[in-house]
């Protein structure tokens, strides 16, 4: 039972992410022109003492009890999304490993607000890892009308923020993830094709700065073969259960696990 | 990287499990003597559009929130335990096939606060698949004096509601798991031999009502050679994120997930 029900896991992953395994390849590579070729890119991710720091907006934050947020690996400081559900895999399966896990994304945060509190919320925290999961506040601010944004925007406040961040901590292993959206809730037309762009600039920064890259957009393009959009993302932003389940199993992957 | 990720899963959690299996394999082969051996006790336990229902005490509750108890595949309502991790596991993995899954733990509850409340909180709610995990109240609130309990009155009152329910529900599929405890925090050394008298009940019942069988001490007894117990549950009884994800994992394995 135990190799049916394992081979059964596999071949669903597998049938998930079959598209999307090329850009994970890809950013494992290091193609892309790297600017930045000096800084580590291979061997394993997460290694024995680590502190892993998750960082980002609403999808990251999934919730979370921000008054314990210095506590590693609380139950309540990491929420309720993606984050928690690598956390507590890895909390497992590398049980005794002596991880430290933390959450900071906070809700409706775009990149230029994550710049606002990096020193605290990032650099003090001299992370091993960092995850970063950015961009969809970028677009859907400007799209209705609370913040001025713009790609190039996006792309410039980004790439500030990694190079603050390698200076700062030039052994830091990045994790880029993909933005991405589900059609169907608060997404419309109206973000495509411009959406695609955030996307495309969050590859493009994984490339430069040779991190690993979690494609979340091509993962929930197969998902919703299986199930309509809304079982992944009500509103087409925020993952559910199911939706958090599947990033944290596209993450782990991505970082080896 | 994919095929050595599973293969590093499924020796992990092969070596976790390898005392346990054989208890498990035991409960599945409907070994044990049963007394009511026309219930069903073959084929997939989950199946497609089945209602599944949690129950038991505060490591089943986890925190649940009871406003949302209602509604099913609700987040807040499936509390931050082992029912949460294997909740977005099966709603990712089974997206398609309209699961609606219910926690209904309560904190503190014994077996005869189960039956208290047991139309209400199940009965009534028709479940397909009923899993049960009770008893180390009524162990624990007797060595602190708080109850009048025995091992035999565990078992009474455990075959009075497993009765009671498949009558009601003839059709039902039961999970019971058993108790569990490690050694640290609130449990000492006058916890035993009379804990492993609970435990063998719930086993016993499992036999009795051609159940599936969870065996969580056998689990946790292989956890604790990984890392300390208090990594797995602080006080010894309530699971940490790690312990509730390594609960999730057996669970859906017995589960043949």
């Amino acid at each position: 039972m135990q190799v049916t029900s394992l081979t059964s896991r596999r071949s669903f992953i597998r049938s998930l992410t079959a598209t999307t395994l090329g850009g994970t390849a890809l950013a494992l590579s290091g193609c892309g022109g790297s600017s930045r070729g000096s800084r580590p890119k291979k061997g394993p991710v997460i290694q024995k003492g680590g502190t892993i720091l998750f960082q980002g907006d609403s999808i990251t934050d999934a919730g979370r009890d921000r008054r314990s947020e210095g506590n590693a690996n609380s139950t309540n400081a990491l929420g309720k999304g993606y984050v928690y559900s690598i956390a507590t895999q890895l909390l497992a399966e590398k049980a005794g490993d002596e991880l430290k896990i933390y959450n900071r994304g906070i809700s409706g945060n775009k990149v230029f607000q994550l710049a606002d509190r990096w020193d605290k919320d990032c650099l003090d925290i001299k992370p091993d890892v960092l995850s970063i999961l950015i961009g969809v506040n970028d677009i859907w601010h400007s799209l209705n009308g609370n913040y001025n944004g713009t790609v190039a925007k996006y792309e410039e406040d980004y790439r500030a923020l990694l190079k603050r961040t390698v200076k700062a901590l030039p052994n830091v292993k990045l994790v880029i993830c993909e933005p991405f959206v589900l059609r169907c809730g608060a997404v419309n037309d109206k973000w495509f094709p411009e959406f695609d762009q955030y996307r495309a600039v969050a590859k493009k920064m994984s490339a430069e700065f040779n991190s690993l890259f979690v494609p979340f957009q091509g993962m929930f393009d197969d998902a919703v073969k299986k199930a309509p959009p809304a079982h992944w993302a009500g509103d087409g932003v925020h993952p559910s259960m199911a939706g958090a389940y599947l990033m944290g199993q596209e993450w782990l992957k991505v970082a080896g696990i």
